[in-house]
């Protein structure tokens, strides 16, 4: 590629099971012929954003562009990093969505609350699933965000791992020191009126301990943000991916 | 006020200049009477952003609303937590501001870098300064980010006071651990396409150490965040002045 053309991080749904040549779809077409100006001979990174990481080789760039798969590898899969979430105001889902697959979350699952619900989820889902490619492509990272339908708080709760450590972002709660359990960390974040008494007691129920971010209150989209940067700042250099240039 | 009003948190600037009885501005009026549904006799807060915070009387909320100087007191200055930032891509530099002000930076400094200019700063200085303000109001907060104007990142860095630990935002750093020193803490964080190796220099001879914010390389915005959230979470309890409700 030349010197100065964007880096190439293509997101293929099932590409595990694609031929050993295939054509490029015209969004990916587009990205690699005009943005990567790439020429015959190229190389190119794809993954399916469930772990497999393929280098592309570029075969032909005019029109169409058509691509073969030069090898295959896997990433090891992460942690769980899984977050519940009330829903945010307005249209602050789609930064709070964008930053957490950059941040490696791994699966978002949006709570229907008692004092919120997620009434622009299903509008919407589509171009939040968008975002999380869009950030996927930036952190090159093999693994895409997972982006659950909504659920209630109780069955999400119900349905969490065993092995996962478990943060209830609360202002009264204690400072985080340490946390980033092998087993996977897994946070609830309520919506921008907050868990109800009985919400934050079925937490409580499922092992949940209160964490407190900042000194203030902060925004739905802010908390989930920085426990979710917390989580990555704390975490031991080398557990992710490399970037394979 | 009623119990399902939103608590009211006004920003007055000149607050310690104005009179003992006053009138509300159009906006603060409509919020006052409109939103907060206030009556004669209901209190509300109210802060000049620079430490500042008062009691006011509402007097009249008919039409024009006029308050009352109720009771003036001074906030603790927090330490200083300044950051110097490259411009980021598009537009996201509203909600970067945003967070910022909502985490407790006190300083945003937009740096001139070699490889990015804030190229849309002077057309969308207002509008982040309008965010400041609703950052503020959301938590309660009696100090404004100030969002400085356009600096080169070497005026910036020999500028700043002596007392400040440094952090530059590099995925080659060393993880950050145990960071708050009492004297104020500052980050230099670069644009989209990074610190040029002349930058990184300078930086480097002014004490900034380099600190890995992620696993993986994070956009700008996304790194400000993280480490105004970092700083946040790590904060001893009672360093940030509580909201009087």
């Amino acid at each position: 590629l030349p010197a100065d053309a964007a880096p190439a991080w293509l997101w293929l749904a099932g590409l595990p099971a694609r031929p050993a040549e295939f054509e490029l779809e015209s969004a990916d077409a587009h990205y690699v012929a005009r943005v990567c100006r790439a020429n015959p001979g190229d190389r190119l990174q794809a993954t399916d954003g469930e772990g497999t990481v393929a280098t592309l080789e570029v075969l032909s760039a005019r029109g169409e562009v058509r691509v073969r798969v030069a090898e295959t590898r896997r990433a090891p899969r992460p942690a769980p990093v899984v977050i519940g979430c009330g829903a945010p105001e307005q249209d602050r889902a789609d930064w709070m969505v964008e930053k957490l697959a950059e941040l490696g979350v791994t699966d978002l699952h949006p709570l229907e609350c008692e004092r919120a619900r997620w009434e622009r989820f299903a509008g919407r889902a589509d171009r939040l699933r968008r975002l999380t490619v869009g950030a996927l492509r930036q952190s090159r990272s093999p693994w895409l965000l997972r982006l659950h339908e909504p659920a209630t708080l109780g069955a999400w709760a119900a349905g969490l791992p065993e092995g996962l450590a478990r943060s209830l972002a609360d202002p009264s709660g204690e400072r985080p020191e340490g946390f980033r359990s092998t087993g996977g960390e897994a946070a609830a974040i309520g919506p921008s009126p907050g868990f109800s008494a009985a919400e934050t007691q079925v937490l409580r129920e499922k092992g949940f301990r209160s964490i407190r971010l900042a000194a203030v209150r902060l925004r739905t989209e802010t908390a989930a943000v920085v426990w979710a940067g917390l989580l990555g700042a704390m975490a031991e250099p080398g557990s992710a991916v490399d970037s394979h240039d």
